[in-house]
């Protein structure tokens, strides 16, 4: 659906939308035959797959797995083909930064160079995560003019680096070889601007700072950038949708996608009991809520089926709760799927269920992949997912006379 | 599918990957109420069915009825709508001439025309293809000044016109009135452009010349020209996919296509053990194999519906063969349907069956029209099917973090 369509027909409405994002929810079938969700206890997801329309999601296209940044853009409604957020601005939304309409950002590793200046290991043996933090309070000292410069650490050996000042431009050339054996690349404007060729002699000043200040080092000595982008230019949520939404994530890059939307963070703590008493806290100062789950994806990408398995399981016990809350329109989905099998994400598409007034139901009486391939929804684009929700919950007016 | 994405995504792999076209595959019901598909003995394809997902392809669109060339086009993940082989072209790719950049080219017909300049019969009688290759070796006496000019026949009274030089243009109309009891149109360009201009008075030129060579004959002196065209504009396929591509086919036609897109052709006799003999001497010089099997459409062209029930019967006995290669993913599909009760092409959706690593499976063990519906892949677009099999040989990489 086109954003300006929505943005014609969305009014606002009393009734109150429950988006559950169980990520990596999809999957293939485990020893038994069975998918996770398949085997996992559901009692609850499968009462309300018997009221309710399942379906199955795409979140990119045919065949294209995604990664989560596009996944969850998607489930939001945004095509992810149209919108997409760079690698450096994921990384920075990840460890809860703020990005501002003036900043350019890269993820950086630190790496170990040879004293011929070769990169002898990209990733500097995987550095602690605090030796990380220490050498970015080193490099946050090197100043360049007019420009502010944020150096913050992620986690093991990677970084973000911000660079914020007016006419910066990401159209620059990453300085990660990508192989080892050779001299870290020297940062090039990509195009003929005056923004780009600025910026790329800023960076490459500050490469050659950085590495002043590590010289001394045997390990971590060398620092190498890409992903260089900016803030993505998402058209706001809540204004195309004419809705106070919420987001409640326990991991910090999924409140940085639904942040860049224009959602508003709730935060919780790290257990779904507390997301759940924190939205219910919530409930009467926002019309939508998007509720993030890890663990089924985590489990997934370690190829631990079982614990696939579980992590459904718990999700499945906290519904009821979910449900005392008294949303309108329910929606369970997944932001891709993670097989275990496959130890990854994968292009399959997502079951994904529909529950509340006006729901259309089907036949199936469980929530799971080859029920969902009989389910009312059919298979869809993910991110049309929101419009026939918000369509359920009187969001939507009617397209011509 | 947009190609300039898969382009961005698609890298290396190792896996092969398998697709079989049988030629008009689809088809309606038959005297007792199945269609030919699950009529024929397919005990191979059912087992295949019965591990692998199934769905249901459309060619082109929602009750468009395809040629042979968009429905190949679609299933090498080309937009059928997007590009377009002329009719011109696709003859001459039909008789294995290779269309250069600079070459336009025309349908034509040998007809008959009566004294006073009138066509009395478009088809002349449909005279044999001895006397056409005849007369295209007389007409190719013709010389107009520094063009390069082929005629080269088809079958019956069909011929292709070629000529190959620089500035010239396939914006000019047709000679061929599409009626009898009229003069043939004379050619004229279709825009102001002087290659326009040009071509269509190179081409009055030739006809004049053709009638003085024939007006002694009393059939088949006069020709129609029509479908001017050039060499269409394919994006590379082995480019695209970075992949090593090989068509195996018996007709002509679906070479030409194949080549058209940067196949290469394996040539192979006329029988399917003749082609994977062929298949498989090569099988470790590609990593895409399009294997042609024409006799399903043949017959459903001829409205011989136990013809195409015993050809899909008689592919069904080399699956097994196929399978020995031992293709990590199996596509087995058609560009159409051919129903035999309609003796031609229809809009009707394609059963599709793709077996391999990582396939999700459905609930159907028979492959075929109704089992289809039923399948995991859904029904989808023809030219996203190629996305989905190479998804399966780990050739599309994440689309972002």
């Amino acid at each position: 659906m086109k954003i300006e369509l929505i943005e014609r027909l969305s009014q606002q409405s009393s009734h109150k939308t429950l988006l559950c994002v169980l990520d990596g929810l999809g999957g293939l079938p485990g020893p038994a035959g069975l998918t996770a969700l398949e085997a996992a206890a559901t009692p609850n997801l499968d009462k309300l797959a018997s009221v309710g329309s399942q379906g199955r999601t795409l979140p990119v296209g045919y065949g294209i797995t995604p990664g989560s940044g596009p996944g969850h853009l998607a489930l939001f409604g945004y095509d992810p083909l149209e919108y997409e957020i760079g690698r450096g601005a994921l990384e920075a939304t990840g460890i809860d930064f703020v990005l501002g309409p003036d900043d350019v950002v890269a993820r950086g590793n630190f790496c170990d160079i040879s004293g011929n200046g070769v990169v002898t290991d990209r990733r500097a043996g995987r550095q602690s995560t605090d030796i990380t933090a220490d050498l970015c309070r080193l490099l946050s000292q090197i100043k360049l003019s007019d420009i502010e410069i944020f150096v913050l650490p992620v986690r093991e050996q990677r970084f973000v680096l911000i660079l914020r000042g007016p006419n910066l431009s990401a159209l620059v050339s990453e300085t990660d070889p990508q192989i080892e054996g050779v001299s870290p690349s020297v940062c090039r404007p990509l195009t003929g601007s005056v923004e780009a060729e600025r910026t790329a002699s800023l960076i490459r000043r500050w490469v050659n700072a950085a590495h002043d200040l590590l010289e001394e080092r045997d390990q971590g000595n060398g620092i190498l950038l890409r992903g260089w982008s900016t803030r993505p230019n998402l058209p706001s949520f809540p204004k195309i949708w004419k809705t106070r939404a919420a987001a409640c994530a326990v991991y910090p890059m999924y409140r940085g996608v639904a942040s860049l939307a224009g959602m508003d963070v709730i935060n919780a703590g790290a257990s779904l009991s507390e997301q759940i008493q924190e939205i219910s806290a919530q409930w009467d100062s926002f019309d939508f809520f998007f509720l993030h789950y890890k663990y089924a994806d985590s489990a997934g990408e370690d190829g631990n089926f079982e614990a696939k398995v579980q992590a459904i399981t718990d999700f499945d016990t906290y519904v009821p709760e979910l449900l005392k809350l008294n949303p309108e329109v329910v929606v369970v989905t997944g932001d891709h799927s993670t097989p275990a099998v496959m130890s990854g994400h994968s292009w399959h598409s997502v079951p994904t269920l529909i529950a509340g007034r006006h729901v259309r139901p089907d036949q199936q009486v469980n929530f799971g992949e080859r029920a969902a391939i009989s389910g009312e929804l059919g298979q869809f684009p993910a991110n049309e997912l929101l419009p026939i929700a918000f369509a359920h919950a009187d969001k939507l007016a009617k397209f011509g006379a």
